[in-house]
């Protein structure tokens, strides 16, 4: 199943994730967690690992709603964009599809509110794909 | 449907939300991402809300499995555990059922790592009751 929306891109991997970053706050995401996967691992594990990045995205308004919906979403917040490099050398903005991952709540009163982030998240996207050259891939 | 997995207690805040941190790091995972939702909600549109918070939790060796399984599963990481305070005056700590989130991915291989961290959030949740006292409702 896909549970992802994606956009690959190409060029350097910092710049990416400043353009994602950048174009998550123009549609009102603040990043409230960035995880920095390589280096985690080479610190616990000492494994060597490609260049990823998870951002943890919240637009407050959004999450408030949700919340007061139900009490438990936060289990499930913030929504996901990873930036990570892949094999061909590329650039992969990949943004988890809240209404997969919302959906597993079950809950019909949180339908509109992940749609709108979905709607958001695709034009995060888009931004990130005219802002860099977007791969042929695309 | 049921996505999480649940205890409540009785106790201050923070001795829970600490008490679930030690029983995390008890269990191999690593609090990669901590979010104060009430302070946050506070700051960003000025509305109150209960204490909240959401603790992004990461045991490193099963997210590298995960993720040499299945490279966009950082989209679902890292797997939270929340700690709020409930109507009734008592603090629940709810960790969410990474089998219904993994799930999302519908791959097979990440089965038994999403039943491993099963397993280990079910010790953290008896952990945190078995050092608090623990709600009637339990």
């Amino acid at each position: 199943m896909e549970y992802t929306i994606q956009t690959s891109v190409i060029g350097e991997f910092d710049d990416v994730v400043d353009a994602t970053i950048a174009a998550l706050e123009d549609e009102g995401f603040g990043v409230l967690c960035d995880i920095d996967i390589q280096a985690t691992l080479d610190e616990k594990l000492g494994e060597e690992f490609r260049r990823y990045r998870i951002l943890g995205a919240c637009n407050p308004p959004l999450a408030y709603e949700g919340l007061n919906e139900e009490i438990e979403l936060g289990a499930l917040l913030p929504c996901n964009v990873i930036v990570y490099e892949t094999d061909d050398g590329e650039v992969m903005v990949s943004a988890v599809d809240p209404q997969q991952l919302v959906g597993i709540a079950d809950n019909e009163a949180l339908d509109s509110i992940a749609n709108e982030v979905h709607e958001r998240f695709e034009r995060v996207l888009d931004s990130v794909a005219d802002e860099l050259e977007p791969s042929s891939e695309n």
